[in-house]
């Protein structure tokens, strides 16, 4: 436990998977839980809506689309991706505690063919259709916020809509009625800045290798814009996985967030019962319950 | 406005200060009334709670302590400042979505004399005492949650304590009973991790140059601890400002949270009027009203 000595925040304390044992003396950790889940708590991430970009550096992004919220964006993105426009472009905005934006690297360069150019507002859906699981604890921006297959929605009762959590990819847009084509992309990478929610088209989430787009030198001009090109961090190219052979496709999963698992998983979420805590926070919010991710199965 | 065609979220349309004038046709966007608040509306940091870190690269972060919050704790953090132990230190740890921690480069180092060495457990302090602006908003962690003195506090009505917001600074500690000396530090780079309130000692905040620590390679051993010490940020040295002299000193200011401008602000930042947003939040949480800090007067 030498490693143990110097930490400051552990994250749980990782006991072997309990499951078919006798009932644990105390409550298994948020991520015991995860650890310990079967095949069936998760659902894999589907090939067509798996985006895989490959920076510069080599490091790697990988994000899970949402065309159950906003197809017509999604379907831009998709045509995008197809047509080469995120490849050799750019990150060119990182905005600190806010977002991180890419893919207008050249507002000259030709769009692909088959673009819905004005796509209608896609910031919300309805909400029938969608089997919410409210979170137990009260969302200040909306009364019905839980998830959907593994999501974090906002929801009235009515509408429904993607929450902005950390990670989640939104669609970069100008002044209203504009509601981006999806050409310009960001990602939330601090504080969820839940007052853009219903405001702009959110369309997934960073599943991996999001410290590619959030560990990088904020920008010094207005909104986080990089003063000099030479400062951008480049995007080598962008693929969906459904575009790649089969041997070649990364592969995740994303819990399922219709099972008595994922219950558990937000109760242990809100009620920490692992040796560093003293009191349990009694509650969680739905941007501190992002459902969990793994990876290659 | 070339640039702001380009823009996917604007902040806030910059118009003139409109104090003084006929009242506006539209509600001030919150950038407007922080832009045009009168010099009472703001606190003074004071030099002996200044904390200014200079980084290995040049760069600079100042972080108010909170006396009020954790004396003991902030006690033995200007002891450590005073007695050089922060300076030739180094940033160990950063933890994506989570925290970056610094102070602990070299645990054989010895501390300075004079520091307790197992302070209190100053995670909660008696609300009485605080003039707590209630958020009009849930809280789904506290139910009277809300700002004093401009600070972001969690409180059940009896206890008050410090919310991990943003950009909030914290005592590194192991497991209970442990509460940590001030030695390790770390600050908030992601969402709020809400469920350590309570569980630890919260003695400050990042007031500017955050990025020199957010914007940092995360680590890739178990807790974003860094593997290899060569990729640690070095730290160069820490001074309070009441170490320098008057002339050396910089100056910061923090918006009062106890007078109607910021009432006005809260409710601004909840019912957002820019001309990017079609429909307002009606809420704001405590993380995303954070107080305003200006530079330099």
């Amino acid at each position: 436990m030498k490693r143990r000595r110097r930490l400051a925040l552990p994250l749980a304390l990782f006991a072997p998977g309990l499951i078919g044992a006798a009932p644990p003396a105390a409550p298994l950790a948020p991520a015991e839980i995860v650890a310990a889940a079967p095949a069936s708590a998760w659902r894999a991430v589907a090939p067509e809506n798996l985006l895989l970009m490959e920076m510069g550096d080599g490091r790697r992004v990988a994000i899970e689309l949402a065309p159950a919220f906003a197809p017509v964006h999604v379907a831009n993105i998709v045509a995008l991706t197809r047509g080469k426009w995120f490849d050799d472009n750019a990150v060119v905005r990182v905005q600190d505690n806010y977002v991180t934006q890419w893919g207008g690297a050249d507002p000259k360069r030709a769009k692909p063919a088959g673009l819905v150019a004005t796509p209608p507002e896609e910031y919300t859906r309805a909400a029938a259709g969608l089997a919410i699981r409210k979170l137990p604890f009260a969302d200040p921006y909306a009364p019905a916020t839980g998830h959907a297959e593994g999501w974090p929605v906002g929801s009235d009762g009515k509408l429904a809509w993607l929450t902005h959590c950390y990670g989640m990819v939104g669609v970069g847009r100008g002044l209203n009625p504009d509601t981006g084509t999806g050409a310009e992309l960001y990602t939330v990478i601090g504080h969820a800045p839940r007052h853009l929610d219903r405001n702009i088209a959110l369309v997934g989430r960073v599943i991996d290798g999001m410290e590619a787009l959030s560990a990088r030198p904020r920008g010094t001009e207005t909104l986080g814009f990089y003063a000099d090109p030479a400062q951008r961090v480049m995007i080598r190219r962008v693929r969906l996985a459904s575009m790649m052979s089969v041997a070649e496709q990364l592969r995740f999963q994303v819990m399922r967030s219709d099972i008595p698992l994922f219950t558990g998983w937000k109760r242990a979420r809100a009620n920490r019962q692992d040796d560093f805590f003293t009191r349990p926070a009694g509650a969680v919010d739905i941007c501190n319950a992002q459902a969990p991710v793994r990876k290659g199965r």
